[in-house]
């Protein structure tokens, strides 16, 4: 506790907005199905896509000091990555550190915590994915860390991961890995476009994806 | 499990889009107030209100492998429901699935679990209520059964049951009952209006529903 | 349990409507952060800002029969809070209690349980904070009280407080305090301008409040 | 609701004992890992190992006036299974209404709520699976129905279903498959013997059961 | 908060043991069915029957600071009352407040957050009801407050009144309200022991509490 | 997914066993209050206190198949340590299983899901900490993965890590990180005992570890 790690590697902002572009489920498909953050984390208003560069914080219950030091490392087009030191719903977030993060380039923050202030977000444009909205308040008496790796919501994290975040949730991609994950999507999305218009136009996945005989063998009975 | 029911008895489509009309509450407490699943099942968009047959899924955890088995089941009108056989979050459903269910006339989805694409649903349209929105994929490796009896949200629902959800919530109303469940809905909805009226004019309910004599025999005391 | 309390002191009109302006972030920072009802506390829909003097309601579970007795005590600005005897998920009230309750004056509803009809509600224009929302019904048979002190999703409430609600939850304002923790909440608003306009160009939080000296005194190492 | 159905078939006490003595994870597994009560059904003492045919209860919540009319309805070797109608914690049941159960035969009860006075229980050896430990006292003011399909804690259960519970949790076969059932199960049990010499001996499951050429064929990779 | 008040009045000693002789229960029942916190509040072993005046805590999240200001003010005969101002889980108290608390004659705490070291606190029996069991340590940073009014798992809890704890949960009785419950607790159990040799014998509580006519009334029906 | 590590560096057995003596409290604490494994997570049976070295488990909901693949990889003195890819309560180890882990010195398992046959398993002494306990059964048809890093209910495991386990729930120590943990754990247990003894004379913590200025600077007021 009590570190700041200020040199972080991030990904290149072309791969990071080409993941943003094919949304959580795409990306997280194409890893493997690895990544998600657990699902209780749901966005403050719908509509919004992104990714960028995890600046990852480590914070004690009820105490947001450390969003203030976080803020500081940000980049632009980082993503802040709040994950509490045990469980806690507390608002560690509102309009004011949304408009100090905003003027530093923040794309959003993903917390597994509370956020308040979600009117005054919306209309800023600033997208949280968080645990509650709450506007309970917090204290600054104890120090956390920045940039170390964290566990929020079940998903490991390293700063400059890239996180992408849409209505469907949250997922982590490691950044030496971000390359690859690209590549894996492009080649999914090409492929889904073909079986979307089939299903339209009526043919069943039991057909385009050659189930009936898979089925058969494993003894499903129709009756 | 591993079990197909292939043909199941439908009730009239006038009943079912009248009981849609009537909207959850209405049909919930004209049924003697049964029916309900959980209050858990959420609509993953406001203002959707239907009807319709149901096609149930028994489904493993993690599994989705089902519902390209139910969708070739389906017929105009119908509703899938699904019930995994132990507690999960993972999104069973997406878009493609919903292109090929709406393709067949499917309705909308009822999941005891989780869905994704659901900013894509909502643009097509496809209605669903489930407990999680979470874009965690699943795997087509476990055989579960289509049109058997399931429990789903706590409410036990058999193929061809009438569905109908709305804003608030999902109901099932046996098929065997729907026609006298729509004379109680009939009834119920006319004697609502002139309620509504004498409410809206500062009648007391009080005074309407003849309850200060009871309440009195209870022995309520205004101090 | 069956007490009904007729004369409740309330708040004047003019401060009720100032802490409504301020909003529930404002208001229960400006009160020493105390006041919050649980973060379960969720909005039927976004946008409502509301204040009003709380009309309490004590209920057991699945019993809506004492909302028609709080109607009758509800004056022009109140808010009617109900709380069950024990948790509880069922819909206690829907559009026709709404009806009536606007017809007298009603603000809206705060309900440690859950609440129906809500795309009516919706269209009525009146604001519901709820644990959950559901179709469930209920029964008029047991009584409970009305005005007496409740615990509402964990805050203690009593008749004629303050209740400030928007998309951040609810809090609950001491009738007593109510002109103190005003003055502290326009303190605060007028504080908070001066800050936004400087965390907007740019400056860092460590910086306008001085944080620096005290994390390196605690002993936060940059690496 | 208000129903009390007199005539209940039951499985012969000798299956129902035989079932009881193979424990409730091996009926579970020789019944197609199918009927097991959701995972929050806790014994309030842990070594009771019972089976014996359901007398259902669909009760109100908060309200256990059911529970007199079900113990009317009980035979020697019967179980309890209360369903409230919505989610409840309640303490419906104590060392009373036990005491009432015990002299007329029953052998234990199951219920999605509450139960109390646990210390007493416990001393007189009348075994309860429940959600939930609490002293919240209940009314009698509204009716339920006794013996009639009921779903507690996601299963659906008939009355003369057998109910079979454990330190593991609770199960329900269906009265019509017993038969078949019990004899999945004692082929179960005496295959598992002969396992269970070979896994203390140090043998791996991965030879026993032949996985390792399913699991190469996967794509497993040692590295 | 930061604020300790050190007068506060008592019951006598005598009739808080004569509570504690009861059980949370019967005094629950016998004050008309209030005061029982939340069924989340478990002992963390079975057996322990106290009752004691509460010392309250305010405390925040993650810190346990205002624990050591609280055993100064313990009585003989006290019980901590320790009330979080948001949801935790942490372990706020282990052995060595064990230690401090048992010397100035406290017999147990209650605590709406997380105990740990739960093995050598059963050792030296000092019961805790709490709503978990965790390792996870807490700060000193921030006040709280010390016998002012707090909720404590949903019940209000002012410094002086009764706490009654048992294995069916913990119930709180006003202290001004003590002597009252306590005739009304006798005089319950007087009732009890006449209806426990009726229903022992095997005669029915719906003949010994005249059920039949009142159910009937309400329509019930034997099919 | 798929992959199973087989060469696990792990610590000495003797600073293994020393961490087990201490216990989970005093290991968290030692390393800074990091480390502990959610609180959901708990003892099959209390009373026991284990280390030893996690051989960790990467598992799709509802499928055990690499429990057997892991068993494979134990040594002398491990842990089993299972995390479900996503949330899922299935009794995933039983008897068995256990039978097999024993036989290859396992000292204990650790799951983020649900364990069965928890009679037998107390009997066997073989300890589990689970987040449920559930009869219910998995399959074996998708792979996972053996040793590799994984999330366990909110800590970041590796193969090789250090686990300690006991009645206050699961800690992890990081391999390279146990000897400099022990250090401390040392002299910490040193240090408690001097202050349980003045504790238990009677001195106030807050006198022993001068908290009185710090408390006034603060602001607290006795009134």
């Amino acid at each position: 506790m009590g570190i700041v790690v200020q040199n972080v590697e991030r990904a290149s902002s072309d791969i990071i907005d080409r993941l943003a572009a094919a949304g959580v489920a795409t990306v997280h498909e194409a890893q493997d199905r690895r990544g998600m953050l657990g699902s209780h984390m749901r966005p403050i208003y719908a509509g919004a896509q992104i990714a960028g560069s995890a600046v990852t914080i480590s914070a004690p219950p009820g105490d947001n000091w450390m969003l203030h030091v976080a803020i500081e490392q940000l980049q632009e087009g980082d993503i802040l990555v709040l994950a509490p030191t045990s469980p806690c719903d507390n608002g560690y977030f509102g309009d004011l550190l949304a408009t100090s993060a905003m003027a530093r380039g923040c794309r959003g923050l993903v917390i597994d915590a509370g956020v308040r202030d979600v009117r005054d977000l919306t209309a800023m444009g600033f997208p949280v994915w968080s645990k509650a909205v709450s506007a309970q308040g917090t204290v600054k008496e104890t120090l956390g860390s920045v940039n170390v790796p964290v566990v929020c919501a079940g998903a490991a994290v390293e700063a400059g991961d890239i996180i992408v975040a849409d209505d469907d949730g949250v997922c982590v991609v490691k950044r030496a890995e971000a390359e690859e994950v690209l590549a894996a999507v492009e080649k999914r999305l090409a492929a889904e476009e073909a079986k979307r218009t089939r299903l339209a136009a009526g043919d069943l996945g039991l057909d385009i994806y050659d189930m009936r005989p898979k089925l058969e063998k494993k003894g499903l009975r129709y009756v």
